[in-house]
């Protein structure tokens, strides 16, 4: 198929790399140009702009940073939503809110084209090796039609129905319960840390055992080695990412006391410099509390 | 070997079990001696009262509920630290905090005899498998000769040295784990049912891709269901290792901020009348929060 | 002196009030325009638009529900930010977010107008006793010509420099000690309820001794009774000033725990159907997970 | 009236000082017994133990460091439950849970002896100043009798009826909203330090308007300050109280969330080396979090 490929960031580029590999046509566009010469080199076509590479009745995918930059792609003047009708399918894999979700599914139906929720969980490497997990929502012949394109993406889709804030909500919790199980680590390794007992050991326990999952397993080591180098997810986008939760569950009136801790401790790790580590950092917090120098 | 076993409870009545049938023999005493019936038609021995199962030189195993009921059996005159000297050895899995566990070392080695820290993960269902996973702490001659023991009634041992605290704080960190991540799943999902997304559907992706591991799978399971009996682990029991995560955190000066939440939330589920469900059961709180009903 | 008075809610209009009792000429606005009709009577004009209150060189106060709120009438193109150029003066009363704040200043600078932040401490009863206490932040000159206005409608005004967020940062920190002082009474009181100890004698004592100060009193005296109306600040509001307070706090680094507990607190009483209360009644909730039944 | 003292403590000396003075003839006991030299000088007899300050029908005060203390001076053999049988009235000023005053008042009767709960709330100033406050609880007729002996030590008396527990659980409650209201400002202050604003202009401002009361003022100005030092009240007897609210809040199935963020920030206080500054100390946690360096 004829696809149009915005954001190509960490995660962007190597599904739209995986994409050109199934055989797709791209046209892409990045606000940083240079970083889509790879793709160009496999013969896709750099558009001068993010309309351009929408077309009527065609497909664009969009992987972007934070509600702001997609509602400024999409929801303006002569953007995609326009571009893309009548019929047209945007097909948005951003970490957005709920809220934001419903809001552009609409723009787009008052439009004429058609909004799909398909955000993905996996980190770059997962990306890179077709394994992301993806959650669709939106009109039902829509996701069949873009089907092909997911399965060239990913390891499996999981579909939550026709509502396109339910995708992202289940974004939005899964990001949370991550940070959660990297916070609990946090804390226990700190009491077993203090109470003598090897961080390292203890881990390999814990996840070879009760918690043999790649979550626990790759940010638990990590944290009980305390490497929060090379970044695979900036810790500044993990504060976005909880103030997501706790803003969804705001809005829709349920407590998320587990966010708010992740919250005050992420802002915390961002105030003593580290936000620009991998957000595994922010378990050097617990450490910190408990009096904890600092590792070399 | 012979075996004295005191602690016929929901897991000391199945480990107990498996060492019969394991070719040991096995002297028992329980509080309550009719739980001891099963193990007597199998060729165990019922002793009058918990210091008989104990000889010099012989090796006892604990299975008890508190840190008060193990003390009263082993640290006070013609205890089991009295009878197994010279030489015997106490293998100790209840749940208990590292500072009693140090504190009956202390004990043992005083009066001549051994202390193991013994404690073990796994359901009563487990412990029929003789699939616990054990961990050990304390004088490796004495941890060398019951290997076969451990061996009879688990999948797997592992060791954290010889300073007997150190398996117990592994322990009270993981039933903290355990509990951080049923208190999480149970916030993303009162969260995500509030968005219009069904509950069952958003555990069974988050426990088969990010989370599939047995604590996540099991007890998201009832907590997306809400379904709080039959009983594993009462919801009683579970707030007293909670309490002990945080007293442990609390003496060794590393505060736990979820194991707060959690306490929290454990007293306020007996509050309203939960302290007999199983501890799966504190993810209604979360609901009650949110202002949704209890499921008749 | 003439001035234009924009929002005539439960704070507005008493303020305007009082500042055509001390002989002021007022033009003012409101959205429904039927609340203006006593300060007609007394005299003031009322015109058609917000903007309309404005004139060059004049003075304009502003007491208006949220941020969005005191933008739109502010800085849009033909709002009171052009309308007072040259030399007029914004007087802005409104809880608002420091960061706004500083935006609106930089806004009103550009065009030629001059803002000062003026938040306000007090409920009805006080703005109509000219009891208020005022916070004030911007250009010395202007704090200056103003200060028979602000003599006027407060019992004291508090300086806090040029810089235009200040005097916002402090009010929003100011709502949020109010809030924790009511948390912290409510889980006094509900711990103290279930021990056998009567709530009124307990807050009685509190408060006249450790803390006999108008706060505590006020608001004690109504959580130790459990009467939340009428109401002087609805419970909706108030999370919206906790969030202030987070959102301030999480835009300068500074974590705040039990800003965070507030939020919860507020988000959960909302679910229960009690946004449209006084905001003390976030103090049921911590009777609510104690397990105490409502009172009828 | 003649009456035992055991206790000398900074709060001790001073209420047993102004005893002197009212003209009561004093037996006292004190573990370091040179404490008890300024009494000596005044006329008061220094007994060689506890018990030996009690006598049958006699009157005893103890204000001592914490629960176990005060159980093994109370309720063992040959105590003073025993000593002053028949008749006596053991006054009972220390900090304790309202659990152990409840044991301690059964053992009391069972001896013939009677236990009048009588804590108190003020700094050692106000002890010597005779301005403490005095919560009662137990019999009638007891309190009654030493009626005389309250007024010489305090500025008023606060009964909270025949049940012992009662008067522990409100100086429990009350030392708990003190330690509230100190992180709750630490919080405000952090806040607004790193928005710009001067911290002691702003405490200023807020202990004179809505929170112009002793314990905001005090604590409010050291806090600003950071001066924590000389010690009122050392940190790590508060962390003592903090724990006295959460376990009587336990006992009685009251969850106190932000009494358990204050035991996390005492802890954390205390791993960082400040356990034997005075409690408000607890305060630089929320710089430290926020990042703020330690003032040198």
């Amino acid at each position: 198929m004829d696809i149009g490929f915005i954001g190509l960031g960490s995660m962007g580029l190597p599904i739209a790399s995986n994409l050109l590999t199934a055989g797709h046509k791209l046209r892409v566009y990045n606000r940083t140009a240079s970083k889509a010469e790879p793709l160009i080199k496999s013969g896709a076509e750099l558009m001068p702009n993010a309309a351009a590479v929408a077309s009527p009745g065609g497909i664009v995918i969009t992987m972007l940073a934070d509600d702001a930059s997609l509602e400024s792609i999409t929801a303006t003047d002569h953007s995609i939503a326009h571009r893309l009708a009548p019929g047209g399918i945007h097909i948005s894999m951003s970490t957005i809110s709920p809220a934001t979700a419903r809001k552009l599914a609409k723009y787009h139906a008052d439009k004429g084209s058609i909004y799909v929720a398909a955000p993905v969980f996996g980190r770059p490497e997962a990306a890179a090796a077709k394994r992301l997990w993806i959650c669709t929502a939106g009109p039902e012949s829509a996701k069949h039609k873009i089907a092909p394109i997911l399965d060239a993406i990913g390891q499996k889709t999981f579909d939550f129905g026709e509502e396109p804030g339910a995708a992202n909500a289940l974004k939005v919790a899964g990001n949370f319960l991550i940070a959660a199980a990297m916070e609990s680590m946090a804390e226990a390794l700190a009491m077993l840390e203090k109470s003598g007992v090897d961080r390292v050991a203890a881990i390999e326990m814990i996840t070879s055992t009760l918690f043999a999952c790649p979550v626990y397993q790759g940010y638990g080591n990590a944290i009980a080695h305390m490497r929060h180098t090379p970044v695979g997810f900036r810790l500044l986008l993990g504060l976005k990412d909880v103030e997501l939760a706790l803003k969804t569950g705001g809005e829709v009136r349920a407590p998320m006391p587990i966010a708010a801790i992740l919250r005050d401790r992420l802002i915390s790790s961002i105030a003593k410099g580290r936000g620009e580590m991998d957000w595994s950092a922010l378990a050097l917090g617990a450490r910190d509390d408990a009096g904890l120098p600092e590792r070399k």
